[in-house]
């Protein structure tokens, strides 16, 4: 079923809730079971769907998979996040590229001289990227879990560093990690599911 | 259904990936049906779970709805926003809270210390808050959308004006402004369809 606007649009079931949002945890410990090329480009074609400022759409990433490249990858990150890239079937680091706009006359076609008037502007992009780049993680690791693997996501102890080493576009600005793969049935896979702040300590009205 | 680690985590239905991303559409103009306190709170509920670093949450909101109060919002946004603003069921102000560290004691209580340390480092803070609400933006679009409700996000012309005029607390920073709603079936409620890049596009390999 396609979903249109003729057609009323539900909330999705229990169970989806479940996978997307309220059962679904943070992996430190995941199965040997390969992650594939597919399913990464499957999680994209969902998360690239998702709205951005004038669709800028700036996000990038990064997959490393090979022993080798994960050793390259832990240079630039604290000790404590080593063993879980080693062990992990695969890592995506999640990037802004701060030159999207040279992709404006496909993103925004309406917007006749947007590309020239951003390309001046290098303070503006680079914000932009980086703000719209982390949004899209959000739809990043919700897609994911849509796609039936399961996400341990890390900072990088120094992104200089990285950026300079494994990416091979100098506009790219490397945000965070993601581990990716599946959770084994053992205890431990997780952390224990820390505390979340209720609607009314995070809401006001107007 | 409750997935746990005990069930294989599956893939959703395509209804489902329709709904939250690849038929989910920005909307521009909303059928006049109410969009409710509840409504809203059970999308929080559920974008509260998607995970932060540090899990430190800082994602806050304002609920704009009154005709007078969304007239003081258009006064911070660009002209070309504000015909969308004042006709939207319920408007929602994005923001990032910079004090977020007040709340880790309960969110992240195995780091003793964290908040004592945070407190002295208020350029830190302002980065993480920033892009984690941005990242927490992500979550929050997708679980409106799952929710049956649909959105249209906008940009905020004066942000440090909105903060001064109408922000309680000092420690919010605005990002962006978020329509809410339910799409009519005519044609025009929605922006045409804009391209996006190809998995290969975004991509690399190490």
């Amino acid at each position: 079923m396609t979903t249109t606007l003729d057609t009323p649009l539900s909330s999705i079931d229990d169970a989806t809730a479940d996978l997307l949002f309220r059962e679904a945890r943070t992996v430190k410990r995941f199965t040997d079971e390969e992650v594939t090329d597919a399913e990464i480009a499957a999680a994209y074609d969902l998360m690239r769907w998702g709205p951005t400022a004038m669709n800028i759409s700036p996000l990038r990433y990064l997959v490393v998979r090979t022993p080798e490249a994960r050793r390259r990858l832990t240079a630039h990150l604290g000790e404590g996040n080593h063993a879980g890239v080693l062990a992990a079937p695969v890592t995506l680091v999640v990037a802004a590229d701060t030159a999207f706009h040279r992709h404006m006359d496909r993103l925004a076609p309406h917007m006749a001289g947007i590309a020239e008037h951003l390309d001046g502007q290098p303070d503006v992009r680079e914000h932009m990227a980086r703000m719209n780049a982390a949004l899209q993680s959000g739809y990043l690791l919700t897609a994911l879990r849509a796609t039936g693997l399961q996400v341990g996501p890390m900072g990088i102890q120094d992104a200089a560093g990285l950026e300079a080493d494994l990416f091979d576009d100098d506009a790219w600005r490397a945000l965070h990690i993601v581990n990716v793969g599946r959770a084994p049935a053992a205890e431990g896979a997780t952390y224990p599911r820390a505390a979340r702040l209720e609607a009314a300590e995070v809401s006001r009205t107007l």
